[in-house]
């Protein structure tokens, strides 16, 4: 086992909020950091490689996995299946890598009720305003105005989550919040369940204690 | 009420694990940490001034002050009751201050099942090793071989509570320890509970949402 054991690091947000360019940013700071890669049942399109963009898996399987409690959590969408598999996560914590999950609260909510959920830092980020998030839906879609209405009310569903979360940030300045991030992250690996190594150290005191006594 | 609500920092060590030292750098770091000022029913040693070093109190009125709940914790020692007083910390941590305590697990236990419960961040520090413990206790001291064995089980006695606190650093490189005692303060700062102007914010949101729906 490796000197630290890794985070299951959760992002999640409204669509539109900053999560992706923070992502970015995350990783640009420490490429270390993985990517959770999802399992799903639909089919793969074009130029999508299995184990990679995905992975792809029959509906048999999935729900296989899902029984057997191989999937941190997963979601019926549109008529597929989506989840994360257990496995790839506790082999790159174990291996002192943090994985990032970017999740819905729902998502978040199954993995904080997961075997890792000791390993887990969940980060919730808030646009500044919701007038902000409006305008990016209208800005880049051609949708309709009902359309558009789902989607905020998609969002305001997503951010009434925001209270179930370890840290919540205001994204009103894209550095800052990426440096409270950076912190958050740093610091989160100094916890002690993050320190499989403390319990040698510890150990090895008390030999030391016994040998002077 | 401040925009962010202070924290209770709460350091645990051995003595000679360089508790006091960093406890120095952290303050250099950051004036505006407070240390909590103990209450005592112990006399007033000449020169300590009252409200500064302890606050000196009856016993009748430690009793009530403690059956009252306005102890975030205490301890009978060699005669003389020891405490902190829980109305000047959250009067600091509603004005947005830290305050620092600086107490063993036993103190550590009682104000993380205190009312304050939510707003602690406890940190132990471990030595690197037992010898060099020993060797602070066998120079600093001109103690007999008795009373050196006596403080050397009462370090050990507190090193075996390691595992309750959050975080626990290994003091092997005191410019290191400093700069992760730092990162892990700031990050806590930003901890969802400790944003009250969060729930402002999502109020605002709310607002906005619906005007727009």
């Amino acid at each position: 086992m490796s000197q630290r054991r890794g985070l299951l690091i959760i992002l999640s947000s409204p669509s539109g909020a900053g999560k992706s360019t923070l992502t970015r940013r995350l990783r640009d700071w420490d490429p270390t950091i993985r990517f959770s890669v999802s399992a799903t049942t639909r089919d793969p399109r074009p130029g999508e490689v299995d184990g990679q963009d995905y992975h792809f898996l029959t509906e048999e399987k999935f729900k296989r996995d899902v029984a057997d409690g191989e999937m941190l959590e997963h979601a019926h969408v549109f008529g597929n299946f989506y989840g994360s598999p257990k496995g790839p996560v506790q082999a790159a914590i174990d291996n002192g890598q943090d994985v990032l999950f970017d999740i819905d609260w729902q998502g978040a909510e199954q993995i904080r009720n997961s075997a890792l959920a000791a390993h887990t830092l969940s980060i919730f980020i808030l646009p500044p305003s919701i007038k902000e998030l409006h305008r990016r839906l209208v800005t880049r879609d051609q949708d309709s105005a009902e359309v558009i209405a789902k989607r905020m009310q998609k969002s305001w569903d997503e951010i009434s989550h925001w209270g179930s979360y370890d840290y919540v940030l205001i994204n009103d300045d894209l550095d800052n919040t990426a440096q409270d991030l950076k912190t958050i992250v740093q610091a989160t690996r100094l916890r002690r369940l993050q320190q499989p190594a403390l319990v040698e150290h510890v150990r090895n005191l008390q030999s030391e204690f016994e040998d002077i006594s």
